[in-house]
């Protein structure tokens, strides 16, 4: 948990082990590292640090020696007091009591370690959920941006939906999906998982029931979950036809609130759901008064052919919310999504994210107004579902060369997932280990479903093509071998 | 609720009254003003639209003859049905029902009333905690952009804990104010509010009692309360004599879990702690272990003298939780600020923050990065110090004019407001609403502390001068009016 940024000055008169043990030192002093808490181990720091495991012994036998940490068995080493303690013999506060309440549990271990594992230099990211940084559309941005710079004279808080103009590109925007959506049906969000935020804490109550599709991308993150929900999976196939038969039962039985779908290059496996699916799914949800979540932040992105128009575009009841989002096409770090609903649903989501935050960056929503006005959205969505055909290929064309006797897939349509089954019952853990120490990154299946032992979410949006041979090929080699 | 943004068509051949129902319908049929809900009333509607209400009555009538609306005696005129409804007698989810679920509680009635009139044209608002779009510093703003523009390579999700460059240019801000804070334990945020929003959901037990100065911004959200907190409040004196003593008793008595203090620049009474008051809070904080946050959101705008070091400064236990931000000295539309406590904590929030939005936006903290690390903040803070000061000389020589005898207030020495008191028992309601038709916008002092019938938060900050002059002119006629 704690690392030192630093690194130890050679040239000093001052031995190693007494810098480190002065840094650490003022950590704790400041209470920056409280009482209380577990210091890196040896090994560890002494690796962080490029030096010998010898001189990190020697810097916290120092701290021992003066009271402040204490080698417990079996424990590691603690923090036990710091100087003002020592001075005044009166312990801080108890913030590792604080850290382990609240409402709101820790993300899953397994997500944790992958947000950090993203930044480790030269790992080869086959998971990850995002555009290649090479997609980005750096000329773009910056003339969108350039335009912009004139026309910015204030940027305080906008309105509780957010900022006006944008609203009105968004509701241009979602007439070409078949959907009409006036201003004030529109909320504007920080990406769509705050939209799922707000729905969870705003319009549900605790113990309620979201039916989903199993996998799902939403039981990888638990904004519902936070919230004291449940999430019921139905297994999708590709014809979706079990689900739908099941559908209306599962509702009765579980009594639930909401469905949460993705109908257009569902996360993590890629499928679309028919147009006529599509309607006997709706056409369902209004005869049970079940209201449905249709998160559609990848329908932009086809390959080969245009998806059916959203579920919201054969809403004529409002049992739907939509959201979607410019992360996944533009740009994930602008922020900026949008949730589409009956409007005193939007209004009361607005009053909630007032009371979250105020509002998404004006800046962001300045920037994303002046992408769909300008046409510039729709031009590079163009050349990224281009690239995205490129990279789809490329990986099919790996795929079937090292995995054809180890694994399965469908080929994706759009998005960026492929869904790989391994034909073989390797652990899980054991391989996203193995892999990691290999460098590579990977998204195991049970991220998406907690009992899917076979599955891998491969995207082939981030890597840059060369790495993702590379790291399809060595993952291949892992699999043999840990198979054998 | 309900607006339809929209101006009949005179040149039509349609006739206004079926313009008006035409665009009702489509907003029935489409489930975007759902089945249950109010219509706007005649009168509002006609008034909107600039139209006689006759026509809006042949509108509704026309549509209640199609029976899609119902006249409710006492309930006004509500939407009973919709086209899709009709066809197929099923009705739709009961959004109504799920509006009023949710474990957030709406925001109070009058912060609502207050946000939606900041947005009526021609409206003085006399109460704005925010700085006036005059100061907004528009060319450096702009020099900042043109500077990024070519430096932006990618705009992807960040690090956990936010943008480095930009925490170790808050570190280093940090310094010069003798707060020792490095990167890992900053975390950045979307503006301050979001900062205790992740403090209640992260790391307090429902039930827990939050301290508070009393009157206290605090009061005016309710980020604790909606997490099911309770809030307690010690009123505070210009000298916190009082507020001290009885510090440790309350404490206790309500076994409190946390302390919330803005002692640079109060909000809304604009009061400064000294610097032997600071030390005494902090020594009883730590005895008690009663943790802190310390809102210092303020404390580069002071007028005439620098106030004392934060709280934090002195923190030599990790007792603090301190948040800062840009929103009152550059931009609100930024929506970045910071927390700074000890590691284990900032991880924690830092992972909810994660759940909660994927961070802040990327595009804001790059802007932030280069406020602080090229020197125009420093600058721009030194101009806005000089206007706010002529602003309060401007609400001081106003108020002596025309409040003299009806009411009394402390010379702010920096920060925002006046904290205005009424010599006079009048309904702050009655005041708030007199005043609104008159076109001010004024905080009324219940806002800040639900017992006040006294007060009134005076921003110097937000009217252009003359209006501010004029603004503050008025409500004094009002009041005396109201009085007599």
């Amino acid at each position: 948990m704690f690392t030192l940024h630093w690194k130890p000055v050679r040239t000093s008169a001052l031995p190693i082990y007494k810098q480190i043990a002065d840094l650490i030192k003022g950590k704790i002093e400041t209470g920056e590292w409280p009482v209380g808490s577990k210091l890196p181990t040896e090994r560890a720091l002494a690796q962080e640090l490029g030096v010998n495991r010898s001189t990190v012994v020697a810097a916290y036998a120092e701290l021992s020696a003066e009271g402040l940490i204490e080698g417990k068995s079996g424990r590691g080493t603690v923090i036990t007091n710091n100087t003002w303690t020592l001075l005044a013999a009166a312990p801080p506060p108890d913030w590792n009591a604080y850290v382990h309440a609240g409402a709101h549990q820790p993300n899953l271990p397994a997500i944790r370690e992958i947000n950090q594992a993203e930044f480790i230099p030269g790992i080869i990211r086959l998971g990850t959920g995002e555009l290649s940084p090479e997609l980005f559309p750096k000329e773009k941005m910056q003339s969108v941006l350039r335009r912009l710079i004139a026309q910015i004279d204030a940027l305080g808080y906008e309105e509780p939906k957010g900022l006006l103009r944008l609203r009105e590109q968004v509701s241009r925007y979602l007439l070409g999906k078949g959907i009409e959506a006036s201003p004030d049906s529109i909320l504007i969000v920080s990406g769509s998982l705050q939209a799922l935020q707000l729905i969870s804490v705003g319009l549900l109550h605790r113990g309620s029931t979201i039916l989903l599709e199993k996998p799902s991308y939403l039981y990888s993150i638990h904004v519902f979950q936070s919230a004291g929900m449940e999430l019921y999976g139905l297994p999708i196939e590709q014809d979706y036809q079990d689900f739908l038969r099941r559908l209306t039962d599962v509702k009765k039985l579980k009594n639930a609130a909401l469905l949460y779908t993705i109908p257009s290059f569902h996360n993590p496996t890629g499928r679309v759901m028919s147009e006529e699916n599509r309607r006997k799914l709706l056409s369902v949800c209004e005869r049970e008064r079940l209201p449905v979540i249709e998160d559609d932040v990848y329908g932009d992105l086809w390959i080969d052919t245009s998806p059916p128009p959203p579920l919201k575009a054969y809403d004529k009841t409002g049992s739907v919310l939509y959201t979607g989002s410019l992360s996944k096409t533009v740009s994930a770090g602008l922020r900026i999504g949008w949730i589409v609903g009956p409007v005193p649903v939007i209004d009361r989501l607005a009053d909630i994210k007032m009371q979250t935050d105020y509002g998404s960056s004006s800046l962001s929503q300045w920037v994303a107004a002046e992408w769909l006005e300008s046409g510039v959205y729709e031009e590079h969505v163009q050349e990224v579902r281009k690239q995205l055909r490129k990279r789809r290929e490329l990986a099919l064309i790996v795929l079937h060369k090292y995995f054809n006797d180890i694994a399965c897939w469908e080929k994706s349509g759009g998005g960026f997932y492929i869904w790989l089954k391994i034909k073989a019952d390797i652990s899980p853990e054991k391989l996203f280990a193995k892999a990691l120490e290999e460098g590579i990154l990977l998204n195991p299946g049970n991220i998406y479903d907690r009992n899917d032992r076979q599955h891998m979410r491969i995207s082939y949006a981030y890597a840059k093509p060369a790495e993702l041979e590379e790291g399809l090929y060595r993952l291949s080699k892992i699999i043999r071998e840990i198979k054998s």
